[in-house]
C-alpha cells in the first residue's frame, strides 16, 4: 500500500512504484520512476524539467529515500538504496549505482558518474563532468571544480578513484585525478594528481607521507588506512565479506615484505 | 491566542504552548514542546524522527524562533529565546542554553552541548559530540570537526570555550580545545589546542599575537578584543552589567601591571 | 494570463504583472511588487517583512525567475532578468541591477549594491555592505565579509570592480577593493587591495602575475583573460557587440606594444 500524503501533489504520468511512501506538500512532476519502496520526504520537487533536461526520466532504484526540501531534476538515474540528508540539490544527468549517501545541503550539479557505495557528507559540491568511482567519502565544504579558467567553455572534471577520502573543506582542481586510497587532509587545495595511497595535505597540497602511518586513535593503533580494515558501518555483507578477504591478502603480503 | 496556519499540519500528541505561531504549511510531530511565545516560520518540519531519536522530545523554550524551512529534530532542548535563520537543520540530542543563535544554513549535527549567548553566524556546521560554551562566536562556513582519521568509529568532538571567536571558512580539527577568548582569523585550520586570549591564524594556524593587540576601526581606536568591552547588541540587560563590571576589573588590573 | 497555483497564498496587497507564474505552496506577502513575465517556483517565501525592512516593497524587475524554496525579504529591488537557483536568501536592502544570477544556496545578506550581469554561482555568501560592480563572477563558498574585528559594530563591505573573477572557497577581508578584471584563485584569502586585471591566488594571497598569461586549455592557447574574449554565454546580444569592440581595440594595442 502506498501511503502519499493528501498534500502531495502527483503526475498522473509519474511511475510509482509498490510501498512508495510520499510527504506532505511534495511535489512529483511527469518524467519521474519511483521504484518500490522509495520513501520522498516533505517538501520535495522531484522531477524539475528545464531547457537543459533530456526527456529522459528521473529514476530512483528500489528503497530510496529522499528527505525533505530536497530538488531533483529529470534525466538521472539512481541505484538502490540511495540516502539523502535534507535540501540536498540533483540536477540532470547524473548515473550514479547504489546505496549513494548525500548529504543534507550537497549538490550535484549533473552530467557526473558515481560508482556505488560512495558517501557524499553535508554541503558537497559536485561539479558537472565529475568523475567518482566506488566507496568514495568526501567531506562537508569540499568542492570538485572543473573550469581551469573561469568562466569558460571549458569542462575539466575531476577524477575520484575507489576508497579516496577527501576530508573537510578543500577544494579539487578541474582534471585532477584522487587516486585510489588516497587521504586529502582537511582544508586543502589539490592541483595535482595524487598517487594511490598517500597522504595529501596544505593549500596547495603536497605529499606528507603514506596514509597507512596513521594510527587509529581509538586505543589500538592499528592503522587508520585503509579505512576499510577498520570501519564497515553501513555497508552490505557482501562488501564486508569481500573486504576482509583483500585486507588478510595485503596484510600478508606486507608482513611478506618486512 | 495561538495563531496557527490552517495550512500548518500538527500533530495532536505535540504539547503548543500560549501564544505559539505556525506558520503556513509547517509540519509538527508528535514528540515535540514548544513553550509560549514560541514561533515557527512556513515550510518547517519540527520533531523529525528517525532511527537514531531517543523518544525524548523536541523542547524549544519560551520566546524561540525559528525562520523558515528548517528542520529540528526529535530529542533536543533549547533554552529561552532561540533564534533561528532559514533552513536551519538540528539533529537529535543537542542541549542547548538560552539565547542561541543560529544563522541561516547552519547545520547541528546533534549530540552536541552548547551554553548560552551563543551566535553561530549562517552556514557553520556543527559536528557531533562537539562542546560549545558561552558567549562563543561562529562565523559562516566554519566547521567543527570531529574524526580524526576519516571515515572511522571514532568521536572526538572539539571544544570551543567561553567567549571564542572563529572567523569564516576555518575548520577546527578533531578533538581541539580553543580556549576563552581565542580569537581565529578567517581561512584557518587550526590543528593544536590554543591559548587563551590569542589570535591564531593561518594553515595550520599559528599562534599571530595577543589579540588584545587588534585596534577597532572606529576612529577609537580602542582594544578591539575581549569583544565584551565594546559590542552588547543582542545581550541581555543584566549580562552586559556583568560585562561592564568584568572590564573595569580588568581594565584596573592591566594598568596596575603597566 | 497569470498561471498562480491554487495552493499558493498570496497577498491581495501584492502587485502582481501580467504573465506571472507562482508555484505550489509560494507565499507572496504584502509588500511586493512581481513585474510582467516573473516567475517564483514552489516553497518559496516573497516578501518577509522582519524589525529590519523599511516599509519599502521588493521589487522583481521583468522576466525574472526565483526558484524553489526561496526566501526574498521586502525593501530590494532588481533589474529585469534575475534569475536564482534553489533556495536563495535575499534580505533587506539590496539593489541589484539587469540580468543578476544568484545560485542555489547562496545568501546576500541585505544592504548591498550589485551592477549589471552578475554571476553568483551556488553557495556564495556576500555580507552586508558589500559593493559589487558589472560582470563580475564569484564561484561556490566564496565569501564577502564586512567586519574586520568579529564582532563589532563596524562595517567595511568589500568592493569588488567590474569583470573581477573571484574562484572557488576564497575569503575576501573586510574592506578589500577587488580590482577591474581581477583573478583570484580557488581557496585564497585576500587581505590587501589587487591590482587590475592581476592573478592573485593563495592564504594570504599574493599577486602571481597578469590574469593574461593564462592560456586556454581547449587547443587554441589563447589568453584565457580577460574572460570576455572568449566566453558570452547568456549575456545580451549588445552586451557581446561591445566587447568584440573593445577586445579587437586591446588586441590592436598589445601588437602595437609588442
Amino acid at each position: 500500500m502506498n501511503a502519499i500524503h493528501n498534500t502531495a501533489i502527483i503526475s498522473s504520468k509519474a511511475q510509482i512504484g509498490k510501498n512508495v511512501v510520499i510527504g506532505p506538500y511534495s511535489i512529483i512532476h511527469d518524467n519521474v520512476v519511483l521504484h518500490e519502496d522509495v520513501s520522498i520526504g516533505a517538501f520535495c520537487e522531484i522531477g524539475v524539467e528545464n531547457n537543459l533536461t533530456s526527456g529522459d526520466p528521473l529514476v530512483i532504484g528500489r528503497g530510496g529515500q529522499i528527505r525533505s526540501h530536497s530538488v531533483f531534476y529529470s534525466g538521472s538515474v539512481f541505484g538502490e538504496h540511495l540516502v539523502t540528508g535534507h535540501r540536498t540539490t540533483v540536477r540532470e544527468g547524473t548515473l550514479a549505482g547504489r546505496n549513494l549517501q548525500i548529504g543534507t545541503l550537497s549538490d550535484i550539479q549533473g552530467d557526473c558518474t558515481i560508482g556505488d557505495h560512495v558517501r557524499l557528507h553535508s554541503n558537497v559540491h559536485i561539479s558537472k563532468a565529475s568523475k567518482i568511482g566506488n566507496f568514495v567519502w568526501i567531506f562537508p565544504y569540499v568542492v570538485l571544480t572543473n573550469d581551469p579558467h573561469p568562466p569558460s567553455d571549458v569542462r575539466l572534471g575531476s577524477i575520484i578513484e575507489d576508497y579516496a577520502v577527501i576530508a573537510t573543506m578543500t577544494v579539487i582542481l578541474p582534471g585532477i585525478i584522487i587516486a585510489r586510497h588516497t587521504l586529502v587532509g582537511a582544508h586543502s587545495l589539490v592541483n595535482a594528481d595524487t598517487e594511490e595511497s598517500m597522504l595529501y595535505a596544505g593549500s596547495p597540497a603536497r605529499k606528507i607521507c603514506s596514509a597507512s602511518r596513521i594510527r587509529l586513535r581509538d586505543g589500538t593503533r592499528r592503522n587508520a588506512y585503509p579505512w576499510i580494515r577498520h570501519f564497515t558501518r553501513g555497508y552490505p555483507d557482501d562488501v564486508i565479506t569481500k573486504w576482509r578477504e583483500i585486507s588478510d591478502d595485503e596484510t600478508r603480503q606486507s608482513n611478506e615484505a618486512l
